[in-house]
């Protein structure tokens, strides 16, 4: 997608290990129509699949799922990650690990949110080495619920998560992949 | 707002400690289009001022602030509560104490995001005793930016937050006030 692309292009900085941060309009300051773009695309890319809820993760990716729910009229649902006392006791749960954060944490959803038989899109911001995805996963498949379709806006190339999901046959549609950073540029696929 | 307190009574929650559990369709499961009629509620509220951002606070605000912020045409900034390797060291930072968590936290956003003399509209899922929206206060007020207003999806009336800030003169707009929960039932304002 072109116009994330460039948005990404003239935006983004590097931190430290190949963090890649896109704060001024996705992860800290929403750019609400960029995301309304980006929810139209995603609706074009799944317009052949039903689907009944959308699936993300607490935080980052509420903003973006919150948009695209509303491209495919349907519930958006995000998993909880850490114990909450708000959060009812009857629920999905996994543990995930996190590369940037160095630890491992859980990730629920209760279970009067999340059925058997309900067709789910995961949306999440970013695609990396893929362990939260994989989290949401866990918890579509304990629910026996149907896996249609995972939609990220960005997928980092160089890291293992998007070839793992293509490889378990998952259909991925990743917005924008970069495939290297040299000296600091992005290269995209 | 009728639709919001309609489902407000259907489909709450009241759990230990007085706190009012919305899942279904505010704080774990979002419905978009709810949100969405909420999000025209609040323009009607605030159509007199001009607004160029809206402000809130991770987690539950962000859905609400988001479908708000599509409804001004305006960019969302939403508030980071702990250290992350993501949030530029040049920042805004309060210290905030949660009743519910039983701890303070820091609350940040960063400079690049929220700037001198910018209006700003600060959005929120619950307003209770008053402590997150009095963090995001200092944060507006340490930027030097312009409060235009708050704008909560649900005030819970008897707690001392909402009263604190008619008190300050702030433009406070709740789409829902709780006065009462006597024998788990609510009693709207």
């Amino acid at each position: 997608m072109d116009l994330l692309k460039e948005r990404i292009k003239s935006e983004y900085k590097v931190k430290e290990g190949n963090v890649i941060k896109v704060d001024s309009f996705l992860n800290h300051q929403i750019d609400v129509e960029l995301l309304n773009e980006m929810g139209k695309e995603f609706q074009r890319r799944f317009k052949d699949v039903e689907i009944d809820k959308i699936v993300t993760a607490e935080t980052s990716g509420i903003a973006i799922a919150t948009i695209v729910a509303q491209h495919f009229r349907v519930p958006m649902v995000y998993a909880r990650k850490r114990e909450s006392q708000n959060l009812s006791e009857d629920k999905y749960s996994t543990d995930v690990y996190s590369y940037t954060q160095n630890k491992t944490y859980k990730m629920m959803i209760s279970k009067e949110y999340l059925k058997e038989g309900e067709r789910v899109l995961i949306i999440d911001d970013f695609l990396a080495n893929g362990r939260a995805i994989s989290g949401l996963l866990d918890l579509v498949h304990e629910a026996k619920a149907t896996l249609v379709g995972v939609g990220v806006a960005i997928e980092k190339g160089f890291q293992v998560g998007g070839q793992a999901l293509r490889d378990e046959g998952v259909k991925l549609e990743s917005l924008a992949i970069i495939d290297e950073i040299v000296d600091g540029e992005l290269r995209f696929r």
